[in-house]
């Protein structure tokens, strides 16, 4: 399995900025909450609503480490980036990055989730769905 | 002058539900100032980041009034829409709707928008820029 | 029955401002959401995380008219005020505002929320537990 | 100089949880955030506004490193505590937590803030009035 890696363009939003006109650091998490949303809903049937709404799992985060690297400001276009870095049996670590369209570096954070059945909230397993998209997405063509 | 209308699609995020599982009605208000945004982005030089700013122009909400008809699930797809329906001259009255992509309103608002002065938070009459755009958009081509 | 009176002291935080140092609006609507909340708090046993949680009631809003009326600014000192102006079978209309402290009115909304089953997303009769608080809050001690 | 310790009540709100109805991780930034804002109102003259607003100071976050050990529900009551535990001539480093009244650890973050200027967003030495009230609270009365 190669890492699989996921990008879109944002624009930064108001509703994304403080009193200092650039990204209140929390909303960076909101964000890269949002792109694991959409990388999830493009390799699972059902998506991401399905995965936590009818399936019951969960994928909490339980370790992050961020570094903050350059400003972001109201209106910049920037890319947010997910790639996976290593797949265990019930975990993920992802490398997530905002940069801007210039290339500069502006937050990364290296996260690992783990998957959960929402019911108990305890660890399981990656889901059978998860996990077979995840190693197809790594092969070659 | 006719009105203006501007929609985007939408999908209802997990960070924007609550634990009912639907969304948090403040989310919705986010989500139209985003569409806002998206749409002074188009009208005018520079965008919605230049008008609030370089030049230092603000757009408050004065009145509003909400009905919230049907819940919105996450993962549910939506049609978001922005509507001018009255444009005074340091105002701006627009009808902003949620609506499922099988046609059900899910909520719409009327609201009342001032143009400011960020410097003194006064009102002041639509800017230039803001309001040639407002004419022309309106204009048949 | 008299109407019931709750307020609670708040300083308004950075992470509800926007870039123009000001309360981003839809914040209005979370800090009321959290005033709510500690007024079901005092008024049912288990609170509101019991009505909501446990017993699996909603209490959505159908409808609401916001007057923003003077700005609020990081660091303010305000006054969150909700007052019961009518209680039907099945909703509540709520009197919601903020004050300075030195009485001027920020911004004020007129809200009516439905009490509803959580598993069916309908309107139910308002609950014994908070009905019983209601009624009983507004009687002469 | 010894830490300075500072710590505050909180209960685990609605606005704050997702629909797993646990605490959407990004909020528990949003606390902290709060926490830091009051231990500064708390520290030097005109508070964190002041700070902020007049003096044209800012603290962003650089580092951080967050562990999630036990979820937080909807509800409970836990204790937020922010402890200094390395003054640099630029920068702060802070360990914070959030602990449930049983003393159950949920989740710790240790974060590194550098002081700036909100006109240039780069570093300068701690102000003058920070440092005192640092350094004066931890000595012995």
């Amino acid at each position: 399995m190669s890492a699989t890696t996921f990008t879109r363009p944002h624009r930064i939003r108001f509703s994304e900025c403080d009193p200092a006109g650039i990204v209140f650091y929390p909303q960076y998490f909101v964000m890269f909450n949002n792109l694991l949303e959409q990388w999830v809903d493009e390799l699972v049937p059902g998506g991401f609503a399905g995965y936590i709404g009818e399936q019951r799992f969960g994928l909490p985060t339980v370790h992050l480490e961020a570094d903050f690297k350059a400003v972001s400001r109201m209106g910049d276009d920037v890319v947010l980036q997910l790639e996976v870095i290593h797949q265990g049996t019930r975990s993920l670590k992802l490398a997530l990055s905002c940069t801007s369209l210039e290339g500069e570096l502006r937050m990364q954070v290296v996260q690992t989730l783990v998957t959960t059945s929402l019911d108990t909230h305890r660890a399981i397993d990656i889901p059978a769905a998860l996990s077979a998209a995840l190693n197809a997405s790594g092969e070659a063509p």
